[in-house]
């Protein structure tokens, strides 16, 4: 029985998200294989090219020149996004580019022009679409049965901040800029109204207005203790939907002070596993050529702008 | 307008459960007014009579001779009931008697005779057919979508013993009687065919067979702690019903240790508030001829021959 | 065993609120008594009181001048609030309002002086004060299990638009003013930083800034077809509180299909049955003396001034 | 760095189990790799082979002979597994054989025997050991929060029945085999009080004395449609603990008709798809040394002498 191949990518930027990305390719993305990693940090890259058994590089250039890749993933900083996208599509690789594409929408909107001119396909990282709960709202909404939106409302809260150097720029670029893109996924094309932030930027609240007429509220807050939680709800005109905040067990205690129930997800990492999973294999399967992208360079332009007009609000 | 007359009615034995009467009849039943109350203990009655402004006494008899009573409300020691509702009946008074309707079947059989041969109405104090979510269960059973029942499956337990000398008879004939009342209303006729108890009776577990082939279990007990709970599931040939143990309050705090919300009501005077009131005001319209009885003698001692054979089982 | 007497009171505007209050002072409102009702419409009064068996008025001077009541309840028209609350006081007798206290702040702060002058008191209508719900999630906020407060998130959602006529100015005025005001109980002063509303007024969504620096998010639909809901969630340095929107029955059917639960409350009257009976008792006792009041004149000012700013923003 | 060297395993039957534990094996069991399938059918082992890359054999003992396995997964029927265990266990090789060990108690000895004599390791696949849920739920018993176990209770409901020829004896040999464990694994030794079946064995109920004195209650069904259930609860001296029937999302809608929840895991593969990777992964490690087994021979002897009890008793 011939076995389609799998989609050689590597791993570009190995912080956090990238070695998530890594280790998923390694061992649990159907369709993709690991082929190396880079890093400008060498001992970073070399520990995990080992933990993996594949190449390592420290330079993205020797990457794509030397190994016969299909595409790359992209987890470096923000800011590095679009140079490195444009160098990916120059070298005619596919690429997946973690969000945001960049920090600016002129340089954001000159990689997704490389992207469109070397014909290679770009696909971003709001993983949320590819979450079991969230595409279930999706397919409710599509469904009929809450009839047309009238609200979508979203809670997006870490437990601890993501790390420490983290400023208000960063919780509405890096952080809701997943709940902008959610908006723009689930009701359209929309604009922001308002938004406000908590005191050291520890938190903010974003009110949107779509196309449609409809609203948005979306709060974000990156020290919630509570465990990591992307609730939403879409309240239509025949009834409302609700994705909410798993627990990490479905397990409970009953005495006399109450009901306890397991933790919630403790971060994205656990919360969105096989949306992790998810994303990657579907990356694959469009670079196989056996699928349609779903979440494109316009797609990223369109969040970041929301973002950077919300950013500037505060 | 015309205003129906309220039934007048006297609650005879003022324990936790007489008294509940009482002040339900006082205060919250449509359709009925408390007439007075009566107790062999003189102050018990004159207090409670003082607080709800009505008359007392302390006999049974002249209770009954004296007052222009609609019916009566017993509540008196179990084993009283069955010659309480005889002379009750040769009263003309129509009677709603506390469960069980007594401990001995042949004594129970005497009663509800005499109240067919007095033309009375007898309604047995089987709150549970009463109790919304418990209604909601029968009305989901009789509208089809769980399909015929394979297994009725129920939980009833106290947060602490009710009463300091209750035994292992009393768990089963004074509290798992609701229970096989329960299995027999949504079931149909049922048999025992086993029986056990956790030492010093503080629970038991029985199983039934019911004359359609399913089962059923039960499990009681009398000390568990975190509330009240009388859940129940009927796993039928389509699907599976459940109804069971509403919280106090409708509140939850998410903390890092996990969630934790409003404990259980308390005991069955909390979780079963509303299904108190409600059978009482239905044994107003029974007495005022505007409803048919909903649970009566036959019903009683159906359930009373159930308990009989689980407490020999044991 | 000496009884307290019970608070006196009138019920004045016989419409669906006023009749609610009047069923629940007449059956189920522990320390007070219905003694008349009062309604400009002759057969709605003369229908009401024989119901009940109490007097009628169709004018209120005539109510407080021949009748003895300890104090009345409002129920009237919005805009005939503070004139009503003026000649109450003026005859000494105690306020029950009904939110809002009127349309306008001047003629508002004007009752609430000849309230003070008069040395009665004046109770506005914020039910939710008093639901055993949200006044957990007060305690919880009280007891410093979640922290500080960051962000007050608050929905409230009814299924069909309480009457014909309503505009958007009701939907702030009328129905917000009751999550502006459990927004300031909860926590704090708090000024409006925006306000939307959605196409045809059927619904709207308010951003509010506390002036702890905390933040506030509101969205009121008025025809969210599900039920009605009003739940709220607490997002504080140590934790997050939530109260739900609790369903008519603890019930669920498991079916190939899903899960299906109880449909929520219909209403705020089914939601909130407890909490307009506990704000009456409340009263009550504060008319005798035995309570101190818990929301006053100048809370009904300060949700008033927040609401008619909201209403401006849009 | 150097690695672990992963275990190297075979599957042995490609059943619909055994294909389960070659692709985790394959794709998603930390420290395991699979390195050769076998059946007597030649052409599904081929295709299987093919599919993973790896090597296949229709003869056991050819295996066991030509390649360098540090252990084998047996799936083959259940009649056949004490024969494969003796062989792999004469070959030194260590043993996961699925559950049941076999169907006689006398042939398990013997395999259980081997198996000690030869020094080799025997797990058994009771995979609820190994999922969060139900570890959670032996944590908590642990931890004392919920005092000493009075009751076990626990429902298996598989939505439809996992293949045709099933019978009663298979109801309980194959289905409450599982139940079984779990009590002796949360409650210790215990003997069966009494067993009931549904006709046509679509379900059946088991009663349990525990040696501490405790009760346990198990129902089981084929046939429930809804979904795949397992869920328990221990009732303690102190609170009571459950674990759950976790649905496929975490999603809801809410309609005028009432609330819409996802539906639940489909099957077992589903429901414990960790469970079935860790218990595999657990089994690496035992045989890499770096973990001792967790349900061993002796526990399945003990589960097979309960489920035939249980069988005789129907």
């Amino acid at each position: 029985m011939p076995t389609a191949r799998r989609a050689r990518l590597a791993v570009v930027g190995l912080g956090r998200i990238g070695r998530l990305h890594a280790d998923n390719l390694a061992n649990r993305v159907p369709g993709a294989e690991l082929s190396a990693v880079a890093d400008v940090d060498e001992p970073v890259a070399r520990e995990l090219a080992a933990r993996h058994g594949v190449a390592y590089m420290t330079s993205f250039d020797e990457l794509l020149d030397n190994l016969a890749l299909d595409g790359v993933v992209i987890a470096a900083p923000s800011a590095l996004h679009p140079a490195l996208v444009k160098r990916a599509a120059a070298a005619g690789k596919h690429v997946f580019c973690e969000k945001p594409l960049g920090l600016e929408c002129a340089a954001c909107a000159e990689a997704v022009a490389a992207v469109d001119a070397a014909g290679v396909t770009l696909q971003v990282g709001f993983q949320r679409r590819f979450d079991p709960d969230w595409r279930a709202l999706r397919r409710t909404l599509d469904g009929g049965s809450i009839g047309s939106l009238a609200l979508f409302r979203c809670s997006h809260r870490n437990a601890e901040p993501p790390n420490d150097e983290a400023g208000l720029g960063d919780l509405i670029v890096d952080v809701a800029i997943h709940d902008l893109d959610a908006a723009r996924w689930l009701g359209g094309e929309a604009a922001v109204l308002h938004a406000a932030a908590l005191p050291e930027g520890v938190g903010a609240t974003i009110s949107l207005r779509f196309e449609s007429g409809a609203l948005g509220l979306i709060d974000v807050h990156r020290h919630a203790r509570y465990g990591f939680e992307c609730s939403a709800e879409l309240v239509g005109s025949a009834g409302t939907a609700r994705c909410g905040y798993p627990a990490r067990r479905d397990t409970t205690e009953l005495l006399a002070r109450g009901s306890v129930s397991a933790p919630l997800a403790l971060d994205h990492a656990e919360r969105h596993a096989a949306a992790y999973i998810a994303e990657l294999a579907h990356f694959a399967a469009v670079v196989s050529g056996a699928a349609e992208p779903l979440v494109d360079g316009a797609d990223a332009l369109a969040a970041l702008r929301l973002a950077n007009r919300a950013a500037q609000a505060l």
